[in-house]
C-alpha cells in the first residue's frame, strides 16, 4: 500500500478522470450548446450504444423522433422512447447484426435534407453494425477474412479490402443518409482517434482508393473470385453532410486527469496519449521517469503527475494472471523500489484489466521490499505474467469493477 | 535524410555534447580552483585511464609527482612524465592487471598524512584494476565467478562476493592511502552513478556486510572451500580520507545536451538519465512523445528537445547487425511515419554502437517510407535485429568514429 496521501489522491484522479469520460457525460458534453434545426433521428452502435443514445433522448426529449441502437448482447438496460433496440453478436457479427443495420439503412433512407441524424458510435461498432453489399452475405466476409488474416497482409491492407465488402463502412452510411445531415458522436476506443479506423468509419471518408484495394488483392494473391469486383467500387472520398465530434477518448482521458490531478495541487504534465509499446517497458521507463523526480534534477519537478495515455501490449510468455496495466505497474515497482513520496498506476478505463477482476495497479517505493518480505520475486512474477497474484499479496491492485466507459488506459507518475 | 535543419542542428548537439563528457575535459572541469596543500600523486585506472592521467598532468604540472596509469591494450598514447603506464586485459584481467595493481598499491603504501592521491576511474576498471588478496590468485577468482554465474545468484549478490576476494575493490584501495588523502574523480558508465559500482569502487564504502555475503555462499551453497574465510573479513563502511566528484557520466550528458539545445532554441526537457527498457520499446515510446507534440497538446511544446539517458538493452532475436541506439532510431522511425519537422535520434556517447561502425541512428517522418519505397519493410528489419542495415540504406546512420569518451547513450526528440 503506498504512502497515504498518494494511495488517495490516486483513488481520487482514477474515479473522477473516469466519471469525466463516461458515455453518457460524453454526449451531454458534446449536445451542450448544439442547436438542431429539424427533426431528429438517432443510429446508436457500438457497446456503449444504449447508454449514449438514453443519454441523447434524456437531452433532446422530444425533438428526438426515433432511432435505432445496437449493441452487444446483454448491453441493453431496457426500452428508450421512440428507439428500436437490436442486441447483436460480438466480437463476431451475427444475423441480428444483419437486421438492427437494415433497420438503421432503412431510417437513412427514409430521410430528407430537413432531416438530421445524430450517430452515436462506440467500441465494439466495427461488429455490431455491418450489412455486407448485396448479393454477399455474412458467410462471404467470414471467408474473406480468413483468407485475409492467412495472406501475411497487414491490418491497413486487410481493412482497405473488408470495407469494400460492405455497405456501410468507410462512409457508405453516411452517403446513405444524405441529404439529411448527419452529426457523429464519437466515444472512441482507437489510439490516434482516426476516424476511419473506429468502428470502420461508417461516417468517414475513406483514406484508400480502389487501386489500393486492388493491389492489395494481387499482391497477396487473394482468392475473391467475384467478389473481386466489388473492390472497384469506390467509397466516398468526401462527405458535405457530415460533422463529427470526438467526445470521449484516451484523450480527453488524459485531460481530464490533467485537470483533477491540477486541481489537487499536482502540476500535471501529459506526456503522450498514444502509447503502444510493451507494457513491461512501458512500466521501466515510468520508473526511469519516478528515479530522475527523485533526483530532483530534470523536467518535472514535486509534486507532479506524469500522464501517459494509450494501449500497452503484452506478449505472453507465462501461465500467470495479470493483464497490461497490472504488468506496466508491477515492472515500474522494480524500478521505483525505495524512492519516497512517488507512486506509479495504470489502470484499464472500462476496470477490467486482461482476465481479471481488476482494473490495474498502484506501486511505489516500498512495493517491491514487500513483496521481497513474503519471499515473492518480483522479476519471477513479471516473467510469468502473473502480476495479479503479486499484486494482489501487497494489497496494490486497483479494483473498481465495470465503469461503463472504454477509452483504453492511463499510467500515472504521482510525486508529492 | 530528415530535414535539413533538424539534422544539422542533430549534429552539432552530438557533437558539442560528447566534447563536454570528454575524459580531458571532465578532468579539468574537476580540478578547476581546487586547492592541493601536499605532493600529488596520480592513480589512473580504466579504459580513459590515459587520457584523464594527460590532462591531470597538463593541468597541474610538476605538482604532480609520480603515478600509476592501468588502461586497456592499446589504450595508451605514449609516455607520461612521471607516470609508469601498463596496458592489461580487458574485459579479462591478466598478469599485467595485477603487476600494475601492485604497482599502485606500493604507490598507496608510500604515502604519509601530507600527501595526496589524485585517482582517475573510467568505465572497465573494475577489470583492469585487480589484486586478489593474498594468496589467493587470479585462478582462484575465475573459478569462484564461475560457480557465481552458475548460481543463480543476482548480480548484487555476485558483486558481494567478488568484492570481498579483492584488495582493492570495495573501497579497499582507498584504505591502502590512508592516512594519506583521496580525491576521487569519477568518468562513470553506470547507469545512476551508483559509486560502490564504477570500477567496483575502490573509493567507496561498501554498502554490503559480512553476513550479507556469508548468507548469499550459503543460499546458492557455493563451492567455496577454504575461501569462506575471506568472506568473513569487513569491507570500509566509511573512508574518511576520501572525496569523490562525478565529473562525467550520462546526467551531465543530458545536461549537456539540455544546454546545447537551449542555445540553439529548443525548450529542452530531461526525461529520465538511467533509462534501461528494451531499445525498440524505448523507440516506440520516443515516438508517442513525437506524435504528442505533433498534436500540438500536452506538456511539450515545438521547438523543443526531449531528452533521455541511459543504456537501453536489446534482447537478440535475429541475425542482422545493428546496436541498441539504431533499434530505438528505426523503432521510433515507425511510430513517427508522416511527421513534420520531427527527429529522433539517439547514439552511444562513445561513438560505438553494437558490433557496427555507428555511433546510432537518426530519423524523421519521411523514414518509414524512404525503407518503404525501396521495398523494404521496417517491421522486418527490426524483428531480424538488422536496424544496421536498414537505416544505412536510407542514409540515417550517425557515424561520429570512437570518440574516447564513455557516458552511456542519449535519445532525443527534436521538434522544430
Amino acid at each position: 500500500m503506498p504512502a497515504a496521501k498518494l494511495f488517495f489522491d490516486a483513488d481520487i484522479l482514477i474515479k473522477k478522470a473516469v466519471k469525466m469520460n463516461l458515455p453518457d457525460d460524453a454526449v451531454r458534453k458534446a449536445l451542450k450548446g448544439r442547436i438542431f434545426s429539424g427533426e431528429i433521428s438517432v443510429a446508436a452502435f457500438g457497446k456503449a450504444a444504449w447508454t449514449m443514445a438514453k443519454a441523447a433522448c434524456d437531452e433532446l426529449g422530444a425533438r428526438i423522433k426515433r432511432g435505432v441502437v445496437i449493441t452487444k448482447y446483454g448491453h441493453s438496460q431496457g426500452a428508450i422512447p421512440g428507439m428500436e433496440i437490436v442486441e447483436a453478436g460480438h466480437p463476431v457479427p451475427d444475423a441480428n447484426t444483419i437486421a438492427g443495420t437494415e433497420k438503421a439503412l432503412a431510417l437513412a433512407a427514409s430521410m430528407d435534407e430537413k432531416d438530421e441524424l445524430l450517430l452515436l458510435i462506440s467500441g465494439g461498432g466495427s461488429a455490431l453494425f455491418e450489412k455486407p453489399l448485396p448479393p454477399l452475405t455474412l458467410d462471404d466476409i467470414v471467408a474473406v477474412n480468413k483468407a485475409l488474416l492467412a495472406s501475411g497482409a497487414d491490418i491497413v491492407e486487410i481493412n482497405m479490402i473488408r470495407k469494400r465488402l460492405s455497405s456501410v463502412k468507410a462512409g457508405r452510411f453516411a452517403l446513405a443518409c444524405a441529404p439529411a445531415k448527419v452529426l457523429a458522436i464519437v466515444l472512441s476506443d482507437v489510439l490516434g482517434d482516426r476516424l476511419d479506423s473506429i468502428a470502420s468509419g461508417p461516417a468517414s471518408p475513406d483514406l484508400s482508393t480502389t487501386d489500393d484495394a486492388l493491389n492489395v488483392a494481387r499482391k497477396y494473391k487473394l482468392p475473391l473470385g467475384d467478389m473481386i469486383s466489388y473492390l472497384a467500387k469506390e467509397t466516398p472520398k468526401s462527405l458535405s453532410n457530415v460533422e463529427t465530434v470526438i467526445t470521449g477518448s484516451v484523450r480527453t482521458l488524459c485531460k481530464s486527469a490533467a485537470d483533477i490531478a491540477g486541481e489537487m495541487g499536482y502540476k500535471p504534465y501529459i506526456l503522450c496519449s498514444d502509447m503502444n509499446c510493451e507494457a513491461r517497458e512501458a512500466g521501466r521507463l515510468a520508473a526511469a521517469f519516478a528515479r530522475q523526480i527523485a533526483t530532483g534534477d530534470g523536467a518535472f519537478h514535486r509534486p507532479c503527475a506524469l500522464i501517459l495515455g494509450g494501449e500497452t501490449v503484452v506478449h505472453v510468455r507465462g501461465a500467470g494472471k495479470g493483464g497490461r496495466n497490472q504488468e506496466v505497474a508491477l515492472a515500474a515497482a522494480e524500478g521505483i523500489a525505495g524512492l519516497n513520496d512517488i507512486a506509479v498506476f495504470s489502470f484499464g478505463s472500462d476496470g477490467s484489466d486482461g482476465p481479471t477482476d481488476a482494473a490495474g495497479g498502484i506501486v511505489d517505493g516500498s512495493t517491491a521490499h514487500n513483496l521481497n518480505a513474503r519471499g515473492m520475486k518480483l522479476l519471477e512474477y513479471l516473467e510469468n505474467n502473473d502480476a495479479y497474484n503479486a499484486l494482489k499479496a501487497v494489497d496494490s491492485l486497483i479494483i473498481t469493477g465495470p465503469t461503463g466507459t472504454n477509452v483504453n488506459d492511463l499510467t500515472v507518475i504521482l510525486a508529492l
